[in-house]
């Protein structure tokens, strides 16, 4: 008799995202004729840097050759890629990376959801509401108990800390799923709540390519504390548009220590090098040549490109929405704008509204906790003319139903 | 106070190829002349097959352009690998194993560490001794208890079903570390006892691509009864490869079912799904085209050339080591020869000694659990000019002494 993990049973049937797939799905097989502009899920659709792609063609030939071609990698990451990070995103702006403190891997998603392996049970868990579902789900998978902080108007969508304490700590600024950007001060008042409870953040920064405004930070670890209480995961996939090729990191500095039952500590370095070294087994090689090649002078130059084009997607929307009289926060140093409906229609109503008045998939609110019902988030990831599609829709349909 | 996962503490300190590679670099650094032959980790030495480089070097390009660029895929894989795997290594063979029930992946060791996320508390494990490592440190990672079932010459490395009942069963042939294969005859056993208790098996068919002998099996599926009973994990690392890709595939028949405490049935295939939506986040799509490419007729061949190769090589240490009067098994429908030692030798006095006298990497048997003490296993993965070095030296040392 092979018993399961009944926690799974607690959680809704569906991934969010997969859920909204199908019910757009239904909606077209009855809708044929329907042109769906879809800013839902937060997935790229410009091609990838012409630095990666001449740096992929390259590795696959490589590939193609006993002399240079690459078997195994180390589980953690190419010391090339590693350096490259620790370099480019850490000590050329003054925050002590060591390289082997960046653990390559294949996405942020996998990152946040793995980490809890080297977590004991029992731990206070504390995150946001509304939040990036994974972080909720994967928690309640491992039987964990979650306590939220919300994210309101009133704050500006940036929780302070409780009175409370916790043990495990999730932010993610530029935040998905509001857009809202933490300032410093804000991260320090966690990065102190996380010493005062001997506590540790797990930070997000997977929005961090889209800040513009000059000193709001892009890492945890530009609050100095933080160096050793906090865990930060970057992904590729919005900075560099690898979505499709599975590229991220996750720094753990070797300060940062979790606590034996009986009291001692341990390094969850070393506990992260083998969780990865025995439950992973590394990024294929060519993508992590196309990840070094974003951090070269013509990469960087694409990237900001590449995320400045969003950017300007965000802007259009938000110009529509606030022509349209609609409350709304995020779009600028974010992706995301989180909107307001009216009073009386809950979030997966305006998705259906939206989907069906306006053919526009937008990601209803609630499906991110339950502060986020009555709001609806909007991406700005789409080709200009889907935006601008989706702005003038967005004049047209009756908004006062939302 | 964030407390960590003690169980990690129950592990050694590192992951058996880590701590090979850890000891041959030691080496190497004092004996910087030492031309060193590695025949200890399973890896690839030959360039991919032409029919996946074109097939990257299409799909690069595919991401190069707005119109065929290629974002998020689906979790569990594209439809044309999926469609792909199922009919090629299965429906064309008589076994019914639809699309939607295999689940692409990174590779078999992510998929069979990361199965028993599903998996409840409590159940008893069996795995052979010795074992790829994988399975035993994931288990005592998720303070699993594991009992194993002995591998040895007078079973010729396949062991029979115990009396005493288990509830996941893993299951490898072409064995790894061993070579050994089991006959349909043995896996019927094994499938009757799962049944009889039962239980799941989790079955790793890593290296079926290198049975050449008719009549083996190459999948469990083979023995009908194991559709309702069995996982299978597959990887295209040594078919085609593919070490340094990353990718292979996880057969979750619907009909196979784990329990709840409270006696209701939950269709694993239902729990494998939400569980790889929340936690992972599909394989590049540059990586699944180079799987499909493996499919065509020209990839068949070429899968079929780079098999045969690896198993010459085989062929050539099997020869080397008989002319030498050594006693082993494997290297026959396997990459890897099980080299007995002469008693009185550890495995790791055995390591030492080829590494210090040969200048050959080998695996210690130990490495893969109590059973394997005494032994060292050989890989035949490298170029032929290695093997034949290898072969040479194996000739040459004091062999008396291992």
């Amino acid at each position: 008799m092979t018993f399961i993990n009944e926690n799974f049973l607690k959680l809704s049937e569906t991934y969010l995202f997969v859920e909204i797939g199908r019910r757009v799905e239904a909606y077209c097989k009855t809708h044929p004729e329907a042109a769906i502009v879809r800013c839902g899920i937060g997935d790229v659709t410009e091609p990838l840097p012409d630095a990666c792609i001449k740096a992929m063609h390259k590795a696959v030939d490589e590939m193609a050759a006993r002399e240079t071609f690459r078997g195994y990698g180390p589980e953690a990451g190419y010391e090339f890629l590693r350096h490259a990070i620790a370099e480019g995103d850490f000590r050329q702006r003054g925050i002590e990376i060591a390289d082997d403190e960046i653990f390559i891997s294949d996405g942020s998603k996998c990152d946040c959801a793995n980490f809890l392996d080297i977590l004991g049970a029992g731990n206070r868990i504390l995150m946001p509401d509304p939040v990036y579902p994974v972080y909720a789900d994967t928690n309640i998978m491992a039987g964990n108990a979650i306590s939220f902080s919300q994210a309101t108007a009133e704050n500006g969508f940036v929780p302070a800390p409780p009175d409370a304490p916790a043990d495990l700590i999730y932010l993610c600024f530029p935040n998905n799923p509001t857009g809202a950007v933490a300032t410093k001060e804000q991260l320090a008042a966690w990065v102190a709540y996380a010493h005062r409870h001997d506590a540790i953040i797990l930070f997000d920064a997977a929005y961090e390519s889209f800040v513009r405004t000059p000193d709001l930070p892009k890492s945890i670890y530009e609050i100095p504390d933080a160096l050793d209480c906090a865990v930060e995961m970057r992904s590729f996939s919005k900075s560099g548009g690898f979505t499709g090729l599975r590229c991220g990191y996750c720094v753990v500095p070797k300060a940062v220590k979790g606590r034996k039952q009986s009291g001692g500590e341990k390094s969850l370095h070393a506990l992260w090098s083998r969780r990865q070294s025995t439950k992973f087994n590394g990024v294929a090689y060519i993508v992590q040549r196309a990840a070094e090649a974003l951090y070269s002078d013509e990469g960087r130059a694409q990237v900001a490109a590449l995320t400045g084009f969003y950017l300007e997607n965000a802007r259009l929307l938000a110009d529509a929405l606030t022509r349209a009289g609609r409350s709304f926060v995020g779009g600028v140093d974010a992706p995301y704008l989180w909107v307001k409906g009216n009073k009386g229609m809950t979030s997966w109503d305006m998705f259906a509204h939206l989907l069906e008045q306006a053919g526009i998939v937008a990601t209803p609110g609630s499906g991110f906790g339950a502060k986020g019902e009555g709001y609806f988030r909007l991406s700005a990831f789409n080709i200009r003319e889907n935006i601008e599609e989706a702005c003038r829709r967005l004049a047209a349909i009756s908004l006062e139903k939302l």
